[in-house]
């Protein structure tokens, strides 16, 4: 049972996954296949040891099989196949107002406790959704980035016929792009990187590179001056927030995704002028992974075109380093398996 | 009949109003009132010339009474009492999406076309509201801000028990409080002018005053935690910018409801991690206007004590003087009968 352990300072080793026999409400899981997220890439630069505090196993973008059931578990059996939501409960306060996924008290599995980047893996049984009989191991390590985007386009309220512009061609960024039009949207992805803009558009988005066109007429030109009913910031960039508030039309919503660790100017004018909206969007909560589920069960998504490389455990730092050295690439995967 | 027109360079006149015979689908008003909004002010200091183009009779919170009604205006007749929403429609255009109070092509009456500041004033029928008997021509000049208020509460989409905190006690901080209230909520007003903080407190809402008080904690004080569902961003300042990312709870909404002329440091990270929203808020549409007679019919809000003066219309240079000169004064109205 082998893991990859992140050591601090850039540095992964293989380590090994000593089996935690689970209690009450836990469940042990064979994990598969771990997929590596920003936040991964993030850690692994060493910004957020204060609060992974190294040695320690990271991921949670994971799909395992359930290999030994705690006490007082119900409706899972050895053997079934599932995705993870990687959100461990805390004691519920006033200020969360019900809301568990961004609660006070939240822990994040694989930051904050240990992570899916190991064979055998020990989490709580409400973290768990099964996978359908078509959907593959491999594609159910991409159902938790597909639930961040059904969460984000969730609270983003898009609807049949509305023009969506997502700032930001990432992963998180295409797959918004993607489940927004399954609600019926016409979607725009604004991008600077070209193998990024390609595969929007081979996944039949439309695109624009602001670095070679005005973003604010091309929006126009592309939907007969309505402008954008809904823009996703994902950039996380001081060009994306500058951005936001010039493409929605009136009582447009700005579904803020991406980190910003400082303040950013914001023009705030805008809001008031238009009645812009602003809705900051986190995590998934349930509905948003079995929505997940059901989208890649239907086989619209296409997000195996959205997989760059799977590697097995071993590699995990020739992994990190690879994404380091590629800003092009998608997702990458580990195979976490025997 | 009289007017009070705007030269530019802080310098009113008094001139005649000359009755102009209502067009087909108008009304002519006698005005009764008309109160002193924050935008007569910054139009009195020369800011807004440009759009404004003096020599020209400006105030938009009216309350009349019908002199004469054009062709195929129905539901009105010669005398009825009225306040006015003073918003002329534009051609509606996608951008918009039906939202004409805040349209590409609105005319805002009294910036845009000639105001209320005189005894004449003809307007399109469709701007008037009818007041109940029980509403006096004074308290209909205030029809208008309370209307704004109603407009701000409502999109904030406050309910009974929530927490909400105003930023700035100006006028239309403290209608926002009164109209807050009068859905069920606990209202803070946070404001640094110990006269506006006198006001608030005489009409029953909790103050903070943040040069004093350390406003987070303040607000957790008095909140046993939970802090504000609802935040009013009234006071257009960094302070309040800076302010109103720190109070609100999960999903907390802030209403931005002053006009911030510059681009200003928001904290998104924030509106990432506690999922907040923002909700840009301008004017009113009719139910705003509804509402507000209603709440006033009903004698609840205690308007009377926001009014600081009331001066005949040849004084209006006076007024504008005394404005500048008494930050902490509230409603100037201006009489514009005979």
């Amino acid at each position: 049972m082998k893991a990859a352990v992140y050591l601090g300072n850039r540095t992964f080793t293989t380590g090994t996954s000593e089996p935690l026999a689970p209690g009450p409400g836990d469940v042990r899981l064979h994990v598969a296949y771990c997929g590596v997220c920003g936040t991964d890439v993030h850690i692994y630069h060493g910004v957020m040891d204060g609060r992974v505090g190294p040695p320690k196993i990271i991921g949670h973008e994971a799909s395992a099989e359930v290999a030994e059931i705690g006490e007082g578990v119900e409706g899972f059996a050895v053997g079934d196949r599932v995705a993870v939501r990687p959100l461990r409960f805390g004691t519920p306060t006033p200020f969360d107002k019900g809301c568990s996924h961004v609660g006070k008290n939240l822990q994040f599995i694989g930051i904050d406790t240990p992570g899916a980047m190991q064979s055998s893996w020990t989490v709580p049984a409400y973290t768990l959704h099964k996978l359908p009989d078509n959907v593959t191991l491999l594609d159910g390590a991409l159902i938790e980035p597909v639930a961040v985007a059904c969460h984000d386009v969730r609270l983003g309220e898009v609807v049949t016929g509305e023009n969506c512009v997502v700032i930001g061609g990432g992963p998180i960024g295409l797959l918004i792009g993607l489940v927004a039009r399954e609600k019926g949207a016409r979607v725009i992805i604004s991008e600077v990187n070209p193998a990024r803009l390609q595969l929007a558009e081979q996944l039949g988005l439309s695109t624009i590179n602001p670095s070679e066109q005005d973003l604010v007429k091309a929006v126009a030109a592309q939907t007969d001056d309505a402008m954008a009913d809904v823009v996703f910031e994902v950039s996380g960039s001081a060009a994306g927030v500058e951005a936001m508030t010039e493409l929605p039309n009136v009582r447009g919503r700005i579904v803020m995704v991406a980190i910003h660790p400082q303040a950013k100017p914001v023009n705030l004018f805008k809001f008031f002028w238009s009645e812009l909206r602003m809705i900051g969007a986190r995590l998934y909560e349930p509905q948003d992974f079995e929505e997940a589920i059901e989208l890649i069960a239907g086989g619209r998504m296409a997000i195996d075109s959205l997989i760059t490389q799977v590697s097995p455990i071993e590699e995990a730092q020739r992994v990190f380093e690879t994404i380091d050295a590629n800003p092009a690439g998608m997702k990458y995967v580990i195979q976490c398996g025997e």
